[in-house]
C-alpha cells in the first residue's frame, strides 16, 4: 500500500476503534440504567481510556483523544446511538463482537507503534498496545463496579498481547513496519475469531482455600 | 475587580472547594466505617484527584495538589472533623450541599482556565474542567466500592460542564477572561441550585435487555 | 556499607518488595477465580502500581516499571509461582507477611527518595512514599471489586508513612541519607510487626446516621 493510502486508512480504523469501544461503554451503562451523562462518560472512558493511559506512561502529554476533539465527538455519537437505540443495539450484539475485535487489533498494533516511537523498549512496547487495547474496557467495568471480564475472559487481552508482540517484533528484527503491522492485526482479529467460535477460555487459577466453591457461576 | 483582590479570592476558594469536597469524601468513609486513614486518604481522593488528573493530563507536573502541602493539610483538616464529628456534620448536610456547589463551580472554572493556559484545544478544555470537578467524587465513589453517583445524579456534571463551557468560549471570543469565569461560575451554580431545589435529573438510559428492572430503586 | 554494597542491595530489594507484593495480588486474582491472565494483571499491578503512580506524579517518564522488562519478568514470576500453586502458597500466609512488611518498608524509604530527588516538597515526599508502598494493593482491590484493604487495615499505611518521614525527615536536616534510610526502613518494620502482633488497629469512624450497623461486620 503506499503510505497515502495508509494515511487514510489509519485515522479511519482509529476512529472506528473508538466507535466501537464506546458502544460497549454505553451498552454497559444502559446495563445499569445510568442517566444520559453517565452513558457518555462510559462510552469516553470505554473508547479512550487505554489510549490516554498509554500516552501518560509514554510521557505523550496532552495525551491524542484530550489534545483533539475528534475522539470526544465519536464518542459522544456512539453514547447517544446507544442511548436511543440500546435495545436494537444490544440485539446487533454478534457483528458488535466482530467491530469489537477489529478495533481490539488497531488498538493494540497502533498502541505498540506508538509506544516503540516514543523510544520505549521493544520488551516492553507490546505491554503498552495490549494496555491500549483493554485499559477501556477495564475502566469501564471499574466504573461500573464489577470486576473487569477482561480478566477472566474468553483470550481477549492475549489476543491483543498477540498482535502486540508481532510489532515489536517486526521493529527488533528491521521488518517493514507496515507488514508487521499487517500480520500483528491479521493474529489478533484470528485469535479472537477462534475463542469466540470455539468459546476457548484460559485456564481458571485455583482458589487458595482449595475448598469447592459451588457458588462459582462460569460467566 | 481589581487584580489584587483576584489574587485574594482565588486560593480561598480554590482551597475552600478541596475543603467541601473533602468533606464528602470523609463522610463516604465514614459510612463505611473505614479507620481513621481510610477517612483521610477518601478526604484527599476527593477533595484532589479531580485537580491531580487534569495537571497530568495536561502535563502540568508535579500536580499542583502533590507540590505545595496545603492542599493536603486542608484535606487531613476536613477529615479530622468528619472523623471527629461525623454525625453531626451529616446534620449539615443542606449547607455542605450549597458549599459543594460553590466549590464545584470555582473547580470547573479554574480547571478550564488552566487547561486553556497549558495549550489545551478550547473544545477540550471544558472537559478538563468538568473533570476538574467531578475526578474526585469519582474517585472516592471506586475506591468505596460504589458506582459514581456523578453518574446517574441530578445535573452535578452537567453543571460544571456548563460553566466550563462559558470559560472556553470566553476564552474563543477574547472576553474578558474575569467576566467569562463569574459568568461560567454563576452559571455551574445556578444549574446545581435549580437541580437540587426541583430535584431535576437526566433522562435515563433503557436496559439494552429491554425488560423492566423491578428491583431498580431510585437512589 | 560501602556505596558498592548499597547499589547491589537495592536492586534486589526492589525486586524483592515488587515479587511479594505480586504474589499478593496474584492470591487475590486465584480467591477471585481469575484466568491466568487476570492472575498476571493483579500480580503486576499489585506490585507495580505505586511505584507507576509515583513516577507519574513527580514528571518521571517512562515510570521505571515501563521502562525496564526486569519488573514486569519479576511480576510475572510470582504469578506465575501463584497460578500453579495458590494453595501451597496461601499455607505460608505467615511468611508472606513478613517479607510484604520487608517489602513495604523498602518501597516507602525508596519511594520517599525518589521523590526528594525529583525536587518534590520535603512535606509532600513521604506522602509518595507511602503511595509507593501502598499503591499497588489498592489498585489490586479496586480491581477485584473489593475496597482496598489498606483502608481499615491494622496501621499498613501508618506503618509506610512514618518510614517516610524519617527519610524526608533526614533529608531536611541534612543527615546522612543511608542512615536515614535503614532507620526509615526498620521504624517502618517495627510498626508492621507490633500491629500484626498484638492487632493494632487504628479507631473506626462514626457512621454518620449515628445509628448502630448491627449487619457491620469486622473483617
Amino acid at each position: 500500500m503506499s503510505p497515502l493510502v495508509i494515511q487514510t486508512i489509519s485515522p479511519v480504523l482509529d476512529l472506528g476503534g473508538t466507535f466501537v469501544f464506546a458502544i460497549s461503554g454505553a451498552l454497559t451503562a444502559a446495563k445499569h440504567r445510568l442517566d444520559i451523562f453517565g452513558v457518555m462518560v462510559l462510552a469516553f472512558a470505554a473508547g479512550n481510556a487505554g489510549g490516554i493511559t498509554r500516552d501518560l506512561l509514554i510521557g505523550a502529554v496532552p495525551p491524542a483523544a484530550i489534545a483533539s476533539w475528534t475522539y470526544l465527538g465519536v464518542s459522544i455519537l456512539a453514547g447517544l446511538i446507544t442511548f436511543l437505540w440500546s435495545p436494537a443495539i444490544a440485539r446487533f450484539n454478534n457483528p458488535v463482537l466482530w467491530f469489537d475485535a477489529v478495533g481490539l487489533a488497531f488498538f493494540a498494533v497502533a498502541g505498540t507503534q506508538k509506544a516503540l516511537s516514543h523510544g520505549l523498549d521493544p520488551w516492553m512496547a507490546p505491554l503498552l498496545g495490549m494496555l491500549t487495547g483493554i485499559g477501556g474496557g477495564m475502566l469501564r467495568d471499574v466504573l461500573a463496579n464489577e470486576i473487569p471480564t477482561v480478566l477472566r475472559s474468553d483470550l481477549y487481552a492475549l489476543a491483543a498481547l498477540a498482535g502486540a508482540v508481532v510489532v515489536a517484533a517486526g521493529h527488533v528484527l528491521r521488518l517493514d513496519p507496515l507488514a508487521a503491522a499487517l500480520a500483528g492485526g491479521l493474529l489478533c482479529f484470528a485469535v479472537r475469531f477462534v475463542a469466540i467460535r470455539y468459546r476457548w477460555h484460559l485456564p481458571k487459577a485455583k482458589a487458595p482455600g482449595a475448598e469447592r466453591e459451588p457458588d462459582e457461576k462460569r460467566r
